[in-house]
């Protein structure tokens, strides 16, 4: 096995060779530029890793690799569109560069690409991996379209948000994870059972994220702190904190997330409440439990005690946040 | 063999029992919706028509034809975005009925089912279907791309057009017979050339749509005779006019290319144009010969006089327009 870093290393020479057409200049330049605005590509780690703890040839699964880092930059050029948003890892976003139909278009196909990346590999495979593919992006298309959905709704619940999470981040995860099972040929019970870890893993994950979002640290989080809060995202945090607080604080905390206010002292108001409710405690515990449920998992595959550590060492670098 | 009419009557009804999703509503009611909308399905039609030329069974090349018809519509529903076009078939278009949104995330997801319904062959008959789709739907991107380019090019070949309408609208019709040709398992010379039957036919088609649209029957011809002219757009009567023109007609063509006028004068007179530079006869002359080199290529397959005949009889509805 190698180090983390090794695999970025190894997945980004490998995308440096992609070799997409050049023809027409203005569907590929869009595909190019957001595939090397960078990342930690940690989705096509994900899959070299999986991939070499099953076999000893993790470079047969670097196609898929790539497959999975090409849809997960379809589905940001998409989804910035739908969000408006002008920047993607501090520069300008696809749409905003070139324009919206550039955007629809370079995403549409790049959807198409990830699935050509596929056929580098024997028919049993390729059907394998294409299932897996189209069953996980359609629900991420899902769980976007439920995170759209809950914006304009007041009765979001529990279930329902943690349903959108996993549909719009965690099952990509645990499929990238699956795919290199896949590849390495491993047993089915194997590939199911990592692909339960990656996606334990990924709500964890998001649900972190979310509480980084209200509660972290604004020099190493890397977004703005209180965003979702400015933004009255129905996160795990408020969705918890509605149902703890008694009903004076059930209506301030609505009162705050009715309107467009984006002070500091709203963004204080709502973390008070998200400590007052027991909220913050409850998603701190949540993101334990996933964790542990992800690690509980890694226990029942068949493979070294070296290479479950090598995952969970993965697992706890990415709750601490360090990779 | 069927009548055409009852292979799109098996079509449809077995596109009404399609088992879409329920949830997310937003996400699958417009799918639902535009599947709906009607049309004369000739992509799926052909694609079980080419299934029953070369096997007993057509039936089972019905996931393939769903297939083929669903990223149709999936690349209507993204072309009308980028378009802004506020009708299809007569009715709102799914981003004017819905959102952009909605209709960007709702044909994403189109295109993920497309792929979804090989599912239903094995491992070898999905791959070489999956493989066929990705290849076209890349082109029809690019043939969609090329026609955004063209409208701010003044340099367009005669040759830049044809690879244009060979992408976004022959190379599906030639896939839609090949997969029938597949499914059917026929021998890999019988799917290649019933796929070149089906491109020229598509680039006649797509030629005498540009003709039509100049020197159609109103009564008939669907949509708004000289809508082109009044877009100023670039099509083979256009480019053919400015090539075959004297210096006088060629900037006088240009000069009305070059503004937003919409009356009923601009377009007698382009049309005036078209007709005294030769380019009328000339577009008459490329659909006659592309028509011919479809039939020509019909020949070579090794299937019964009777089916050839049925397919030519197909080419000539088509062409006459009474399919």
């Amino acid at each position: 096995m190698l180090s983390i870093e090794k695999y970025q290393e190894e997945f980004v020479g490998f995308l440096g060779k992609y070799p997409t057409p050049k023809d027409p200049e203005t569907l590929y330049a869009p595909i190019q530029y957001i595939l090397n605005l960078g990342g930690k590509r940690l989705r096509p780690v994900l899959t070299l890793m999986a991939a070499h703890i099953f076999s000893n040839d993790y470079k047969k699964a670097l196609n898929a690799a790539l497959s999975v880092e090409v849809f997960h930059n379809f589905s940001l050029v998409h989804d910035d569109i739908m969000d408006d948003a002008p920047l993607r890892r501090g520069q300008q976003t696809v749409h905003e560069k070139w324009d919206v139909n550039t955007g629809i278009l370079s995403g549409d196909a790049m959807l198409i690409m990830a699935y050509q990346l596929f056929e580098n590999y024997n028919a049993q495979t390729f059907q394998a991996l294409a299932k897996l593919f189209s069953k996980t992006a359609l629900q991420v298309c899902e769980g976007q379209q439920y995170d759209v959905d809950f914006e304009n709704r007041n009765d979001v619940t529990i279930a329902e948000y943690l349903k959108m999470i996993e549909y719009k981040t965690a099952v990509l995860v645990g499929a990238a994870l699956k795919m290199g099972a896949i590849v390495a040929n491993t047993s089915e019970e194997d590939q199911n059972n990592i692909y339960e870890f990656g996606k334990n893993l990924g709500i964890a994950f998001q649900l972190q994220d979310d509480y980084l979002d209200a509660f972290g640290n604004p020099e190493t989080f890397g977004k703005q702190v209180g965003g979702d809060i400015i933004e009255n995202k129905k996160t795990y945090l408020y969705l918890k904190a509605l149902e703890f607080s008694n009903e004076n604080d059930r209506l301030k905390l609505k009162n705050l997330f009715s309107n467009s206010d984006a002070s500091e002292n709203k963004v204080e108001s709502v973390k008070q409440i998200f400590k007052a409710s027991g909220s913050a405690e409850a998603t701190k515990k949540a993101i334990e439990d996933y964790t542990k449920k992800a690690f509980l998992v890694l226990e029942t595959l068949h493979i070294s005690d070296d290479k479950k550590a090598l995952l969970k060492n993965f697992g706890n670098n990415l709750m601490n946040r360090t990779v």
